[in-house]
């Protein structure tokens, strides 16, 4: 999300290259992921009130020794542990438990979230439902699919826009980005908005069985997949806030079919 | 929802042969439900402007067929066609689609809802899940079951609260019914609120997997088997208001871990 000149894209057959990587670590993902809740779960507090598992942790563990084994000079940033190697050009961003608080009481849409970005721009994305069993991943240039198919969103038809499920959800959130008063507009103005949060919501954005997600007062890794997955899809990607800088920013994004983008960016003010 | 001196509740044995009637009657509904998708989806707006698919009206038609054929006496309300025997003691409720419009966008969290009601008070009910492959079933005094494993929830430790996920979604239905500062007080007090809406979020606050529902502005056959499940699981259901009688009524209803609906209680005023 860093600003300035255009940076040149790497060849194709690199992109094929890092992707085929990309789902080799998150096949690993679903791997801990299963032994840990085989295992059980512990939970704790962190810091800043929010929960983390003992699952969290192995698999950000388990990606981190993986990636450094196989790209040593790429940086790593995630959600568990300080960030490796921040200056690189290549880095790979993980949020290893997406939905933590939901995986921790039993609800099965948490997933694991995987980006690799270059100066930058993201170039390749998986977002990894392991009890669901759905992966979305995406590489520029290559396109976006679902459980290895290829897929392409469709755009919402003229007049449509009120049959589109939005996903928003956290006032406090939008409120921290000085968007509560669009998020209760949107409430008063739209039937369909559910609060799906989560990375659940990035990823049907992405294969467009919701219209759109909005999502502000998130960080880094959890928008990692976002837009390239839904730009390789066909839909629109708008990074609608920034406050800070890299795995230190929080961001606020809006994505999906392009006709709702554009109508929740003009509510939306952004 | 009837009320009145309490009715005899039927000797456990015929209890079990209805609910052993009313799984068979949900394998039939995912059949059919299974076999439409693989046929196609076609929509259409019904009067009141909600979604209708074929796949709604087939396993209705399907669903009432059986139970015509096994009970001729029953009566049975559903969503999409005039209720039959309306004055008969035994009443299967049924929502042959509960969530048409996600399934429609391809979202997974549709369900299939079956009551079976004895003068106004719901004795068996499922919520069975095709996609996500979960079926949540109880019959009252028989105990609650998720995929035929029985469980119980747990109810929240003391001071737990602010985990607790709470589904509630379209704030326009809290209005209809006159929660809508209610409901705008929750956003503000509770940063868990979700919209997983429709049958799913009934399904997950009988599990426990969220802290409660809270689904105001819904009719009869929305609510059929939540009553059961939830109270059958050891959580608590609230009627919280009701306008109109029977399959002509228009409700709202808490449920969910006790501790958890006894704050919304408080904080919805019922």
């Amino acid at each position: 999300v860093r600003r300035g000149p255009p940076k040149p894209t790497p060849p194709l057959p690199e992109i094929r290259r890092y992707y085929h990587a990309a789902l080799e670590f998150a096949d690993l993902a679903q791997r801990v992921v299963r032994a840990g809740l085989a295992r059980g779960l512990t939970r704790r507090r962190k810091p800043d009130l929010s929960l983390v598992t003992n699952v969290d942790l192995t698999v950000e563990r388990a990606l981190r020794r993986a990636i450094a084994s196989r790209f040593p000079n790429h940086g790593i940033a995630g959600e568990e542990f300080p960030p490796s190697h921040p200056g690189a050009p290549w880095q790979w961003i993980i949020d290893p438990i997406d939905g933590t608080l939901g995986l921790s009481h039993g609800l099965p849409l948490y997933g694991t979230i995987l980006g690799l970005w270059f100066h930058g721009q993201a170039l390749v994305g998986v977002i990894d439902h392991p009890e669901l069993g759905t992966r979305y991943s995406a590489a520029r240039g290559l396109g976006a699919f679902r459980n290895g198919i290829r897929f392409r969103l469709k755009d919402v038809p003229r007049g449509g826009l009120a049959d589109e499920i939005v996903s928003a959800a956290d006032r406090t959130r939008f409120r921290q980005c000085g968007k509560a008063g669009a998020f209760d507009l949107l409430l008063r103005r739209h039937r369909q908005v559910r609060g799906y949060y989560d990375c659940i919501a990035h990823s049907w954005a992405a294969e467009g069985s919701i219209g759109a997600v909005v999502d502000f007062g998130v960080r880094l890794w959890d928008i990692a997949a976002t837009q390239v997955l839904v730009e390789e899809a066909g839909g629109s990607y708008l990074l609608a806030s920034q406050r800070g800088q890299g795995s230190e920013g929080v961001y606020g994004i809006i994505a999906g079919k392009p006709r709702t983008v554009r109508w929740l960016r003009r509510l939306f003010r952004v």
